[in-house]
């Protein structure tokens, strides 16, 4: 049985589209509703906040992602805006990096899907389609504008609501609004997509479909951090979009679910704990790790050494019952 | 103004997921109605035909593509369907190469479209969404599976329907079922998507979206027809795909749209035509037609020569005012 899988049926790529969203939006307004934005809260009083083509009952929806989304988080958000209005919104709108694209997913579902969002944590639990929704992502490498989950901390563990109404109706490929990302942030998150294309390519389920997409990921990947490309921004773009396509059939390996795990037990963020579990993936990932190392020397990155020597030998134990269950 | 594109929502890829075809048509089958599987009659009794999972009221339509299609063919086809129910099918699958899927489209548009299909060669002029479609391409390079166009030849005109309602539902990606098709056919549906490539990569329009997909594209064509793989048809699958993805936002050329004067006016197929055109452009793609002919002599391909030494001035005349249609 091969899988059957539902991409993300409508795209614009191109600097300065994010101008394009109020004539996107307007094929969905009745004139009557209204739409919600869901904006990381670094955007508040930001020039990108104010090109939001937001008016009458719109809502802007501040959302902070220092920690990773949890799912209480999701549920008060949700609760928030069954406050605001006893309608569902027209649309909504998710503008930023994969964090707030996976809370703008989750409270999608959420409004129309009863319960609290750990209650769908796994897969296909969903039964309701979602609020009309749109990606707008300002950071580029974490596949989560094409991926069909939205990844969330429980009460019992990191896992992801997996479904394909998690999956965006429409994505906003603008690679100007990546411009002023802090660098370590810029390298964690395009290594994120890196190591998508190597456990991709590297991984039992790969065949011809997420090979294209995975080789030709990597490779805009090692221009982007390996070369010097005035359009940069534009390729590592299109790197997470087609690493994000590539993982749909062929899934992630090792690297990723101790990354779930660093994150679960410490906190520490998907991007980075990718980074510093694929350092010590030599011996399954041998070309891969070195290429990363490469790019780090090349980019100053200096990654957190000995992160988990504080856990306890019960804390290890979760981690491993983590990694099986993903 | 940058063009918000629709691409085709589901898609299945392997080495015999045609097998599948009857799941994924439970879906959409309410018990009550019926299927219409429009086949390319080079496979009437062929091995092919008897693993379509027709039953009940269904209706196996087989198409003729000597010719390429005509809007004629296509008002005939769509009276003899009403004839034979004046319900609308619950789905049309299309199986065969790129005429076959493009008959199939239009089959499917204009059974909810009033009139003839002439009516809407053109840009965005259908009104109502088409018969839920689903393509079963047997051949590789045209690109019809993911393009938002059925190119018709009229009684004016070789001009496609363009329109988002165009788009197939569902693709089924099956290496398996293009092993059989004959060394020239397989080499000049190939060219079409390398062409396709070529076009787009040197065209006005390329953005790095579709520069992604140009680029592997024309990276599996030349695997597949400079060197061996094994798995070249899986190769040629992909190219075809990623080839008419990256066209979706930049746009054939000059080859195309000679292609098109060529079919119209001697009924040369638009594959070859394409290489008959594209062997003559090494003033604009010098560095793609040298290695399309290098591409030729691997494969012992011989082009015609001269087919248009009987054409009258005024028929040249012709050729020239669809050329600025395009």
């Amino acid at each position: 049985m091969f899988r059957n899988f539902a991409i993300v049926p409508r795209i614009i790529f191109g600097r300065g589209c994010f101008n394009q969203l109020d004539d996107i939006l307007s094929e969905k307004r009745s004139g009557k509703g209204f739409v919600v934005f869901i904006v990381d809260d670094v955007f508040q009083n930001s020039p990108l906040e104010e090109r939001i083509p937001a008016g009458g009952r719109d809502f802007i929806l501040h959302v902070n992602v220092d920690d990773e989304p949890k799912t209480s988080y999701i549920d008060d958000l949700v609760a928030k805006l069954r406050d605001y209005s006893e309608e569902l919104p027209e649309a909504i709108i998710g503008i930023g990096g994969g964090s707030t694209l996976d809370i703008a997913k989750a409270v999608s579902l959420l409004l129309t899907n009863p319960g609290s969002a750990a209650d769908y944590q796994g897969w296909d639990l969903i039964k309701q389609p979602a609020v009309y929704k749109v990606a707008v992502p300002t950071l580029s490498g974490t596949g989560a504008e094409i991926s069909r989950t939205t990844v969330l901390t429980g009460p019992k563990k990191k896992l992801g609501i997996n479904s394909d109404y998690t999956l965006y109706d429409q994505i906003m490929l603008d690679p100007e609004l990546v411009a002023g990302v802090p660098r370590d942030q810029w390298f964690y998150t395009g290594m994120d997509c890196y190591i998508h294309d190597v456990e991709s390519l590297e991984g039992t389920y790969i065949n011809e479909f997420s090979r294209a997409y995975g080789e030709k990921s990597i490779d805009l990947c090692r221009q982007v951090f390996l070369e010097d490309h005035p359009d940069k921004d534009d390729k590592l773009m299109m790197a997470s979009y087609f690493g994000g396509m590539s993982i749909a059939y062929s899934q992630v390996g090792a690297c990723h679910a101790l990354s779930y795990g660093l994150s679960f037990l410490l906190g520490i963020h998907h991007a980075i704990g990718c980074c510093i579990a694929f350092n010590h993936l030599d011996e399954f990932y041998p070309a891969g790790v070195a290429e990363f190392r490469t790019m780090m020397n090349k980019h100053g990155i200096v990654l957190p050494q000995g992160v988990t020597s504080g856990l306890t030998e019960e804390q290890v134990e979760q981690m491993v019952v983590e990694l099986k269950t993903i």
